[in-house]
């Protein structure tokens, strides 16, 4: 049961970072996020093993356009504060995406069960984006997860098939403060016999 | 980084197995499993801190009555194999639910995001589904995930709230066999600079 404990406490270490540092950690790449993110798309399971996911990693000067972009969409100057932190304190964003031929596909082959293929994909893109999240922090970063989908999308490079829906942004950089408190329900799993 | 690929062995780990034994792993006990499932539940983030997921865990009595449910409402002998492979092979069941009454909350206190956060809800959802799939199997056991929602739902004890909506039951016992042959897709991390 140990490697148990191990994997439930990278689980509940993952929290949100918003006080961030654009910098890697020392001993850490981006070739070493980039291999965290693929094996973790690569494994997240999917109906009819579908494979919906895909992630791409903007640093650099991308990362820097991208946000800028999202920072000059903001019609305040309160609304402007979480994109410019992005651009400006986060070493990078991976970019989380749903191929939406993978669910089209799927709605073809399996005309009956249409309906359900798109909640299939959301929830499998979640297990991915979150546990790429937690597997991220253990690598000693610190990350936060930002939904601008729509600006994101506007500005990727163009390369970016235009069937890829974007689903988050997770941003990453070395962490310069804790995470804030936070509330917790118990919701207890109760046991029918 | 030695948690990371730990972590990381542990979600590849996870697969579906089908081939199961209505028993637990020796040292293993119903209460480690719901002590997993919560503390997954517990600890996966959503949208605003809303907290929409819930867990329950059937076993015995309640496992078999709500899986001959299932059995009973399909159409043919085909159809009937997984649900009574559920009822017989397998130890117990963990329903996976959203809160529904949480959506509706966030869509009411933040009505110009309203259309989003179903899709928040149901990526939280999918993050502790898998998760826990990777956690139960990480204790030694087989496990496979299953969509039988409104008949599980239907079957259900009547105290579990109908505010709960069904989204999937991971089917858990001892592995009777290993896992299939799974194709792959690669789907490289591009990364832009």
């Amino acid at each position: 049961m140990a490697n148990v404990q191990e994997f439930l406490n990278t689980i509940e270490n993952r929290r949100t970072i918003y006080n961030l540092k654009p910098e890697l950690p020392e001993g850490i790449t981006v070739e070493d996020i980039k291999e965290t993110v693929q094996r973790i798309t690569k494994n997240g399971p999917s109906a009819f093993n579908s494979q919906p996911n895909r992630a791409l990693i903007l640093t650099g000067t991308t990362h820097k356009k991208v946000w800028d972009s999202v920072v000059n969409a903001m019609p305040t100057d309160n609304a402007k504060m979480r994109p410019k932190a992005c651009r400006d304190e986060a070493y990078g964003s991976v970019i989380f995406f749903v191929e939406e031929k993978a669910t089209q596909k799927l709605q073809s082959d399996f005309a009956a069960f249409a309906e359900v293929f798109p909640a299939c994909a959301q929830q499998s893109s979640g297990a991915v984006q979150i546990e790429s999240w937690a597997a991220v922090e253990a690598l000693g970063l610190g990350c936060n997860l930002q939904h601008y989908n729509p600006l994101v999308r506007a500005a990727l490079p163009q390369d970016v098939p235009t069937s890829w829906t974007v689903h988050s942004q997770l941003i990453f950089g070395v962490k310069n403060g804790e995470a804030g408190a936070k509330e917790f329900n118990e919701n207890p799993v109760k046991i029918y016999n």
